[in-house]
C-alpha cells in the first residue's frame, strides 16, 4: 500500500484539449488485464521527452529518440509486460512494427508515433498481439480518458499515478479561477513505476499534457528542467531502468501561448508543470515495492548542487538507513555512515569535513561536531523515526547550494515483490 | 546460516611465534558475552595497515593512523558492541584511553598499541567498562588462541571467521611439509564483518600475521596489493563502514626474512598472504547478513580493472539482481540493467557498446548482440540460478583488463537483520 498516496478520482483528472486516451487488453504477457494505451495528439502539438540514461536502454527508447528529431508527433504508444529492453535487432524491429500499425490505423506516418514498454526485460515483445489489440484501443480513445490509462501503464504499482491542474495563464489569477476560466491552462500527467527507480534524466513512463501552445525549444527545456526537478531526484533501489521516459505534451489547444520565457504567466505555468512532475514522481516513491515509509532528505549546505544530491543519494541507497526507517529505529550512524563514502558517488566530497555536518531527523538534531549531538536524547530519535512521512535534513556546512531527494524505506516487502516478480 | 563456510577447528589455526591472543568479557554493551580482545606482538615486530575511506571514519581509525606513524606497535586492542564512530572529540579521547591503559598494563608505550572497535555508530564508548577488562584478557594471552578471538569479534557475524597456512619459505617445498618446516613461514588470520559491507581500502576488522620479518616497505605494499585482491572486492549492501581495518602483522620470529621482492621465495609468500585474506573476505561475504547464496562476479574484456570492478559492484550492489538470486529466479535482464548503468561508477563506461557485451550465468550463454542469446533456454537459466554457489561472467568487449566482485543475494533475513540490529 503506497504512504499517504491515492489516485485522484476520473472528476480531478481535467482532460486535456487536443489529447484522447484509449486503453485494450492485448494479452501482452498475462491475459485479462488492461496492458495496451494509445494516446491520439490533435495535428501541431509539440511534444518533448528525455530518456534514461542506462546503455542497455530499451527498443522503443532508441525509436522515440530518432522520431522525435524528424516528425511532428500524433501519437504514442504503450505496452506494460514486455519492456522491449535487452531485445537486440528483433527489439528495434518490433517497436518498429508498433508504430507502423498506429500510423496505418490512425492514417498518420510512422515517424509520428513515439513506443513505450514496460515490464520484464530480456524478452520478446509479442507485437502480434500488440498490433491485435489496437483497434480497440482506439475504438475507445476518449478525452477523458486519463483515469483508465493511469492504471493500464502499471506493473508492480499498487496504485495508479495521476495529477491534474489549472494555472491562470496570464499569472494574475488564482489557478482555475472563474475569472480567469478563458484563459487558463490544463496540465494533466500520468506515471507509472514502483520499483527499478532511480531515473536518470526521466522516469519509467511519465507523461505529462497540456493545453497550452509551447514554442519547441523552451518545450524541450522545459522537460529537462521538470525531469530534473522531480523524477531525477526519486529513488527507491538505485536500479537505473532500461526504459525511463519522460514525455512532455503542449497541444496547443487552449487559448494560452508561451513563445519565449518571457511570455507573460510562464513562471506560473513552468512552476505547475514542475509541481505536477513532482507530484507524479512523488507518487512512484510513495508506492515505491514495498514501501511503508516517505522519506524525504533535504541536503543543504553544499558546495554544488551535484555534492548534495551525491549525499541524498548516498543515504537514499543506503540498505541500512532503509532497513532502520522500515523498523523504526534511530540507529543513524547509519546515516552518518553513508554521508562519510557519499564522495563515492562525487569525488568533490572527498575533503568533507565531518566536523562541519549536522544532520536532523525532523525538528530533532541528531549529530554535529563530528559526533551525536549533545542535546540529543534516544527517545527524540524514536518519536522521529514513527510517522509514515519523515524529513532528514542535512547541512554540509561548506557552501549556499541544495538538494532534495526523495525515497522510501526497504522492507520484507521489497523483498518479496522483487523475488516473486515475474513469476 | 553462512554458504559454503565453516569456522576452521582450533587446530586447523597455527599459532604464529611472536603473537598471543586473549578474550574476555568486558560488557561493552550487551553482558555475557565475550567482546574484548587482546592482541601482544613480540618486539620487533612489523605492521601495516589499511583502514575505511569513509569520511565518518572512527575514532579508533584515525588512532591507529597515527600510531602507525610513529611507533613499533606492541599490541592490538578490539571490543565489539560499540563501533566508536560519529563520537567526534569524546571518542578520540576514549579510543586513546584504551590504548593508554594496554600500555601501562604491558609496560609499553600508548603509541604502540593499536585500537579497533566495531559495532554501533553513533553511540559512545564504555571506556571504563573496556579498561575493567583489560586485566582478564592479558590473563588469557596465548599463543593457540586464534580461534576464541576470531569469536569474539564478532558482531552480526553468524561464523567465526579465519583462516591459516604454512608455506615453504623459499617457495621450494610443498607448503608445510616436514623437509621445509624449518623455513616454513605460518600465516593466520581473522576477519568479522556481515554488513555494511563495502569494503574501500579494507574491510570491517581483517588480521592478519606471519611469523616471517618483512621489511617495512615491502609490507605497506603486500598490505595495500592484498587488501585490492581481497576486502576491497567484495559487496554485502554497498555500505561502506566507518570502521574498516585490516592490518598485516610480521613477527620477525620464524626464520624466514623477506628485505625486498626478489627475496627468494617471496612470491609464494605473497600469494600465500592474498590467499589467506581473500578466504577471510569471502567468509565475509559468505556470511553476509541474510545471504543464502554466494555469488562471483567475473568481469573481462575491460579497457581498465577499474571499469570492470565499476561493473562488477553495479550489478553487486542491485537490489533486484539480488532478489532475484534469492527466488532462483532467472530474471536475467536486471543484470543487463546493472551493466548498463556501471557508468555511473566510472564515467569511462559511457561509451559501453551493448551490442559487444556478452554475459554468462554459469556456463550458460544468457545475452550478445545487444539482447538475449539466440541459443539461451529459460530451463538452462532456471538450472543455473539453483547452486548456493554461482559465478555471473561478464566480457565487455573492449580490453583485455579482468576485476572479480564477490558478493550475496538479497533475503527476507537482511531486512530482518538490520531492521532488529541494535534494539
Amino acid at each position: 500500500m503506497p504512504v499517504n498516496y491515492a489516485t485522484p478520482t476520473p472528476a480531478q483528472l481535467f482532460p486535456v484539449a487536443g489529447v484522447r486516451l484509449g486503453v485494450a487488453e492485448a494479452g501482452i504477457r498475462k491475459a485479462n488485464r488492461r496492458d495496451l494505451t494509445l494516446i491520439e495528439l490533435a495535428p501541431g502539438s509539440r511534444v518533448a521527452g528525455v530518456f534514461t540514461k542506462n546503455r542497455f536502454c530499451a527498443a522503443p527508447v532508441l525509436v522515440c529518440r530518432e522520431h522525435l528529431k524528424t516528425a511532428s508527433i500524433r501519437a504514442l504508444v504503450i505496452n506494460t509486460g514486455i519492456a522491449n529492453a535487452g531485445t537486440g535487432e528483433p527489439g528495434l524491429a518490433a517497436a518498429h512494427a508498433s508504430c507502423a500499425a498506429v500510423a496505418q490505423l490512425l492514417d498518420i506516418a510512422a515517424d509520428q508515433v513515439l513506443p513505450f514498454s514496460t515490464g520484464v526485460i530480456l524478452e520478446p515483445l509479442p507485437v502480434d498481439r500488440l498490433v491485435a489489440g489496437l483497434p480497440a484501443a482506439r475504438a475507445a480513445l476518449k478525452a477523458d480518458g486519463w483515469h483508465e490509462a493511469a492504471h493500464a501503464i502499471m506493473t508492480t504499482d499498487t496504485v495508479a499515478k495521476a495529477a491534474s491542474r489549472k494555472v491562470g495563464a496570464d499569472g494574475t489569477a488564482p489557478a482555475g479561477s472563474a475569472a480567469n476560466r478563458a484563459t487558463a491552462v490544463t496540465i494533466t500527467g500520468m506515471a507509472k513505476g514502483a520499483g527499478m527507480i532511480r531515473p536518470n534524466m526521466a522516469t519509467m513512463l511519465g507523461f505529462v499534457a497540456t493545453d497550452a501552445a509551447v514554442a519547441q525549444p523552451l518545450l524541450e527545456q522545459l522537460v529537462k528542467e521538470a525531469a530534473d526537478e522531480s523524477f531525477n531526484c526519486i529513488t527507491v533501489d538505485g536500479d537505473t531502468s532500461t526504459n525511463d521516459s519522460f514525455i512532455l505534451i503542449a497541444t496547443g489547444q487552449g487559448g494560452a501561448r508561451f513563445d519565449s520565457a518571457s511570455a507573460p504567466g510562464w513562471a506560473e505555468f513552468k512552476a505547475a508543470v514542475i509541481a505536477v512532475a513532482r507530484e507524479l514522481a512523488q507518487a512512484i516513491v510513495r508506492d515505491g515495492e514495498g514501501a511503508t515509509k516517505y522519506i524525504e532528505i533535504a541536503v543543504e549546505g553544499g558546495r554544488t548542487r551535484e555534492e548534495c544530491k551525491a549525499v541524498g543519494y548516498a543515504i537514499g541507497h543506503s540498505p541500512l538507513v532503509k532497513t532502520a526507517f522500515f523498523a523504526s529505529d534511530p540507529n543513524l550512524g547509519r546515516i552518518l555512515a553513508a554521508i562519510g563514502y557519499a564522495w563515492n558517488n562525487d569525488p568533490a566530497l572527498a575533503d568533507l569535513d565531518v566536523d562541519k555536518v549536522k544532520v536532523w531527523l525532523g525538528d530533532t538534531l541528531v549529530a554535529e561536531n563530528g559526533g551525536r549531538a549533545a542535546s540529543y536524547r534516544e527517545e527524540a530519535g524514536a518519536a522521529a523515526m514513527k510517522p509514515a512521512e519523515i524529513r532528514i535534513r542535512v547541512d554540509l556546512g561548506r557552501g549556499t547550494c541544495t538538494a532534495n531527494v526523495w525515497t522510501c524505506d526497504f522492507s520484507y516487502d521489497y523483498v518479496k515483490i522483487n523475488a516473486d516478480y515475474r513469476s
